[in-house]
């Protein structure tokens, strides 16, 4: 059969060195599942930006359209401003290629100490499913009276019925999977045309899943008990700006933001998916090789999920637990002392 | 001299219990620093709306217009939905007042322990200046297609520069009384039109305070941050959104909601200010009498601070500190076994 064709995009700053470990990692467990994968590298990055102008180049979404997934490292750079970086490259991504779930997995793995105290190992198992292209994130807006004393800037949140149906669809199904238990995050007190639109979309669809229990809790309360309570959860949805909030506090809950690994999927399939650490660039530790590659590797493992290889992912996650049991292959983010070498071979070991 | 008007709304559940407790510690305090407050007290609540039809009467604003301040218990109860009992009083409250400010101090005490492992009592000491009139929570919005699969629910944010301006002056004189550090909260990466114009806004203003160090963080990694190194911060200024949610989690890193106070504030001082508990109506344990009263306690302190009693309120926050010293004297909520009265009776003694 023909290799699947994965599309690279180191990007910036740690985004190159933890997507080559992610790479490793991908070529030894294809060859022990006899996996065939190509690959295709771009140089999008806010270094491209600087000498070309654009993050990438004018047909740059049609060259990634053939792919069967996306690979990205992290995108932004001091001196480009976050809104081109990501504009430019991450955001098109998601949006023309309708990858409208977001799904962030977060755990705490043996041998971690979250910052939590009742955050124990084994017991933190939940995944935060986000709306990933309509919601608070709209190019809908602008200012008025630009540089006057009255000026204002005003921007247009916006929830379609279909948008909110599938990713709460999306939700309750992955539920099942797991332990049938849903949270929305909502703000209907406080948002009141689009969020009291958004708890009506939940409740409705809910009613298809008499076998998943759920409820509702608003953004505010919501942060809180990822702190009070994170062992409580299993499936969180959210809106584009909710789930963001919430993946990043539960990454930092589940002990490293260095571990937390993002799947922005068109579960259609009409468009490639795309696979990115939760992390940034880290402008100020890369090039040191020593960046955490183990969001990059997980995500790199809920990739060959989504291209039909459970068992290959599966066997990464495990070698990814194997690492972090062992003191000697955790990186500063965890208390350790191990550079990306260390755990990439770390892992490469646990998959011959 | 004419005593200050005290207007006394306690509000649905808990509510009642926590500002009767807010009650007798302010006459306790009163009376030793020769005081005169008056109140007058308005059975205003969702029992209210589902008797008469409102959370309050139609001249309700009109009636506290005269008060020089207001005292809230928390609003809101099964079966009547939120944005009934919040646009019913609590919102109309802080616009109609140009309340402005929503002041949110968050600490960890001496004797209570924070569920974040690093957060020690001493040492987490910051305040959430959020801003409380515009952004996020507009009545600006509404749906088309209602009913149809093609419906879609739309929501304006609407930030001013002047709604901006102020409340950074307002964040920057603020820190300048304390540690001289800001952190705005923003998410100008995301949200495109109104976050940059907010960013923009906070550089023009912060060149004002060269005295006063600041930064910007969006807002996943601020509330991140919260959980990894809340010792880290001194002022942080959010939108109406950002603020509540920080504010909201920094009371649960502060060990719990129970003690969280806040106060609405018109700096201006044309209207009256509102001080209210972060925590809501608790249905849960309402009518029980073991409803942590030390949130509201807080927050009639900082009402003293502003009618121009810092000595008062002082004398207030000492209290607070002595009693959670005790372990006899903690609520549930804080691991401990007291009940209202009880933390109330130690409040009083504390202050003879
Ligand atoms: C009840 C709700 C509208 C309110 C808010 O978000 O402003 C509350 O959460 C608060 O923080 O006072
Ligand atoms: C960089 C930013 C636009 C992005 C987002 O908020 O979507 C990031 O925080 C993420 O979570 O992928």
């Amino acid at each position: 059969t023909d290799p699947q064709r994965i599309a690279v995009i180191p990007g910036d700053g740690i985004g190159v060195e933890v997507t080559a470990a992610a790479r490793q990692v991908l070529d030894a467990v294809a060859q022990r599942h006899r996996i065939p994968l190509s690959y295709q590298e771009f140089d999008w990055s806010c270094q491209r930006y600087l000498a070309e102008g654009a993050m990438m180049p004018a047909d740059g979404l049609e060259r990634l359209r053939p792919a069967d997934a996306i690979l990205l490292g992290a995108v932004g750079w001091p001196g480009v401003p976050d809104h081109v970086s990501l504009w430019g490259l991450l955001i098109p991504i998601r949006r023309t290629f309708r990858q409208y779930v977001n799904l962030r997995p977060i755990r705490v793995f043996e041998g971690v100490v979250s910052p939590v105290r009742g955050a124990r190992p084994g017991e933190v198992d939940l995944v935060v499913v986000r709306e990933n292209v309509e919601g608070e994130y709209s190019e809908i807006g602008g200012r008025l009276g630009r540089g006057t004393p009255e000026e204002l800037a005003v921007q247009e949140a916006v929830f379609t019925r279909a948008g909110v149906s599938r990713i709460v669809d999306y939700a309750f199904a992955l539920a099942r999977t797991r332990r049938s238990y849903v949270t929305s995050a909502t703000k209907s007190n406080g948002i009141v045309h689009t969020m009291p639109f958004w708890d009506e979309v939940v409740a409705e669809r809910a009613a298809g899943y008499a076998d998943v229990r759920w409820d509702s809790e608003h953004i505010d309360a919501l942060a809180a008990k990822l702190v009070l309570q994170p062992e409580r959860f299993d499936v969180i949805v959210g809106s584009n700006l909710f789930g963001d909030i919430l993946s990043d506090l539960g990454a930092a809950v589940a002990g490293s933001i260095g571990i937390a690994p993002s799947a922005n999927l068109d579960p259609t399939r009409a468009f490639p998916s795309m696979f990115e650490p939760v992390h940034g660039s880290a402008p100020d530790i890369a090039g040191q090789g020593v960046a955490n590659p183990l969001g990059a590797v997980w995500s790199a493992a809920m990739m060959l999920d989504h291209l039909g290889h459970p068992d290959a992912a599966t066997d990464v996650v495990a070698a990814i637990e194997a690492c972090l049991l062992d003191p000697a292959t955790r990186t500063r983010d965890l208390g350790g002392t191990a550079d990306t070498r260390a755990v990439t071979d770390a892992l490469l070991r646990h998959l011959v």
